[in-house]
């Protein structure tokens, strides 16, 4: 009897699931609702896992047999309790006996680098660093949430984009920044911005939406909105070099992928990461992420499972997954 | 018949009156509730301001009369919205005719310099830099709140200390603020951090409250402490060049007043706010407040009611306010 295996990159706005066969083969995707046990509790994250478990079942063709195994990479997922709610999610779905929960940085981490130990760098919303070596030590930097952290974030971008644009307006300096962030705020001047901050309010994810506009005037040469990327950049290294040191790779080489949207700004952060990240571990190797994190998951899924995962399946799942 | 004046230091967890007659005698004082609209609403703020000057004018012997003139200095007032609902509140307790109505940085400037023209640079649990020229133009910098700015304040100064522990704790960096500040989180180590700020939650007067750890830190030598106070300082004193430049004083003598709890931190904070000034502003001169900000606002009420402000009546006020 043939045996199946799971995947789940399960996040606040939605949530994948994907099904390969031991050979590595991917053979069916699906997509479902929100299931961050964070911002939807475990009854939403039921429905929005079992609808994206049932659309990659027919799209696999496969029958409603329990998988050999399952791995679900949950946003939010940062202690024991959380793991034991999603396992408890796994069972009511019935998804099979053998369930594995981690947070997402963890398969994004497994697909980044197929499989291979190494470090992820994420710059979405938030940032964090985690790592993990063959001896399977873990270590995470960063991370600590938009509050005191998440540096190098689009948060934390687009909260300095907000704060420099304050004081270019009440004149402690000046940026390119000033106009184009009075303009998303919807305000006239920054004589309203203490309105508009906080009786009006503004969200997380609103701030982290003026991200692209540091990006922008860093590209027209904005000396503020420049060296706020270069110290963005500098203390996303600072986090790499902290778990490397951590997880016995001061000196040794190592591979970090990058993940979250941030990157996507291209070479306006790239280049400059590259060059710091150069001068703190020059041993390290930039990848861009080889499978998306559900595809991580389905490959520790397999691990966990008991199969190796050569080289053999490594290029199955790569030429299978886009399929 | 003889005038009496009354001034108001509305704040977010008390109120302050002071009682002065025409000639600058302060005759009574009294004390009530929280009255920042902000935090407590119109209704609790009358009861407040309406305990304090009831307070005031038993101690200073005084019938139920209306004042020939009132100033109210209050927390939280930033629109001409807010002023209206403050005059409002005040013809409720029928204080008389003329009212006048501005922010709590006026009133703490007023009382910092006896009614001179200049600066005030306030760090408490937030941080703003005002100014009022001769001619009465006012220019602000900073004071953008929490949220994306004050700079320099208890919150900042707290936050970042629980942000430097964050990076002592996973590597990135070394502080002996780490110690302590888990101590004060009541958390054993940072894997806990997610847990008690996001889960269980932390207050903005709580994150304020971590800035005495930096200043321990930063006197017993700690480098990243210390660096930190440099970059407070340096944030603080661009305020002020910003405010000082806005009205005229970019080479012009003036004077600015410290007020707020950050500064009884002392020497710590003092000598490097002093040397960064003297470079930006050598020609500013540093006054610790004179008149508290309650006194402050007697003085522009006795100003608004027509009274010449000068030297005698200063020294009336002075020697009469601590009685």
């Amino acid at each position: 009897m043939a045996h199946y295996f799971l995947g789940i990159d399960g996040g606040g706005t939605k949530t994948q699931a994907a099904i390969c066969d031991e050979s590595g083969r991917v053979l069916g995707m699906g997509l479902g609702g929100a299931s961050g046990i964070d911002s939807v509790g475990a009854d939403a994250a039921t429905v929005s896992i079992g609808a994206a478990v049932a659309a990659a079942r027919t799209n696999a063709g496969l029958p409603d047999v329990p998988f050999a195994a399952v791995f679900l990479g949950m946003a939010g997922v940062v202690s024991e309790a959380d793991r034991d709610i999603v396992r408890r999610v796994a069972q009511r779905l019935r998804l099979g006996d053998a369930i594995h929960v981690d947070h997402d940085i963890r398969i994004a981490l497994a697909g980044g680098l197929s499989g291979r130990p190494g470090i992820a760098l994420i710059a979405g919303t938030g940032s964090s660093c985690f790592g993990m070596n063959a001896a399977g030590k873990r270590w995470q930097a960063g991370g600590w949430g938009h509050l005191i952290s998440d540096e190098g974030s689009s948060y934390w971008f687009g909260w300095n984009a907000i704060r420099l644009a304050a004081g270019s307006g009440d004149g402690r300096w000046q940026t390119a920044l000033y106009a184009p962030v009075m303009r998303r705020l919807g305000i006239e001047d920054v004589a309203e911005l203490h309105q508009r901050l906080y009786t009006q309010g503004i969200s997380k994810a609103e701030i982290a939406g003026f991200a692209p506009l540091v990006m922008e005037a860093a590209a027209d040469g904005d000396i503020l909105a420049l060296a706020l990327i270069r110290q963005g950049v500098h203390e996303m290294a600072l986090m790499v070099k902290a778990v490397a040191h951590n997880l016995g790779w001061a000196d040794a080489p190592c591979e970090v992928t990058l993940t979250g949207g941030l990157w996507r700004a291209g070479e306006v952060v790239l280049t400059p990461f590259r060059a710091v990240l150069a001068e703190m571990l020059p041993q390290a190797r930039i990848v861009m992420p080889e499978l998306p994190p559900v595809i991580g998951a389905c490959l520790l899924a397999l691990q966990a499972g008991g199969v190796i995962v050569d080289a053999i399946v490594r290029r199955q799942i790569n030429s299978s997954h886009k399929g």
